[in-house]
């Protein structure tokens, strides 16, 4: 499937409420459950998408827009979250994100972006040249992506509690 | 994690929610994607989903409950789903799940479930002797998974799309 714009914004719109449906006034068994050591909760990926709203989409879709002489992209920091979600509570990361992300949708709306500006280019510090086209794509794909990898780490809580049933829940071993 | 009945309901109650605000309103091009021959849609899991609130998990706690002569379960029906869907509106399935799970879940409460009951058994149809407390965990388990299912299946849409980004997710390729 091509990048069609509308059904990009269509998924990037409802991350923040799916995200509360998920997971707003859950319990910490669930939204502090981990898959193994270093691995990341639910809680500590609100913290990088909310990264990812200041720092890395819209800032990146900048500097291939401007097209300036130097289009190297800043790299994501991706421990970001270890630091600035430390202490505050999901609910609150959970406000920041929608508003972040609602901000986010405003600027890309107004871009009123053509398919010329789509095939832009920037440069991504270990890829190289990569299009505003292709930022995009992967902005949804990496909600999508961390919308299955919290909802793996949550029914993995119930590896064991699930008896012989992990014979058809392949997710458990995965 | 043991099962712990509190934390199983906050997951299966809000399953309802979670689909509706992920899938709700979507295009097609989204809820009828798939990640291969033979392989399942969005749409299509919303159907499978309502397929085991009528036909297993409540069915199945009963037949535990009861302690029968014959706790033998029903074989799940996997692709029931396929007639009992085709030609209905997505959005009409998100509101027969809603309504569906919601009553189960009021069947579920009023049991009222002390931990002998959970440690009762039946018997399924491939694995043996289950107890009501492995179902319950499974209930819970295949809601998650199935969601994770949909976000990968979603997230796939976009695997040529992302360009060289695809070596960072690695959902893509699982």
């Amino acid at each position: 499937m091509d990048l069609h714009l509308p059904d990009a914004l269509d998924i990037l719109d409802r991350t923040p409420q799916t995200l509360r449906a998920l997971l707003g006034g859950l319990t910490p068994e669930w939204t502090d459950a981990v898959e193994g050591p270093d691995t990341w909760s639910p809680f500590i990926i609100v913290g990088h998408l909310i990264h990812g709203e200041r720092t890395d989409w819209i800032p990146r879709a900048r500097i291939i827009l401007e097209q300036g002489a130097d289009r190297r992209f800043t790299p994501y920091d991706r421990f970001a979250q270890f630091r600035e979600s430390a202490g505050k509570p999901l609910a609150g990361l959970l406000d920041e994100f929608a508003h972040l992300r609602a901000a986010n949708l405003t600027i890309l709306r107004e871009w009123n972006l053509s398919d010329e500006q789509l095939a832009l280019s920037g440069e991504h510090p270990e890829f190289g040249a990569v299009t505003l086209r292709q930022l995009l794509a992967t902005w949804v794909a990496h909600d999508l992506s961390h919308l299955a990898q919290m909802t793996r780490v949550m029914a993995k809580q119930y590896r064991d509690a699930v008896g012989p049933w992990r014979a058809y829940l392949p997710i458990m071993d995965r």
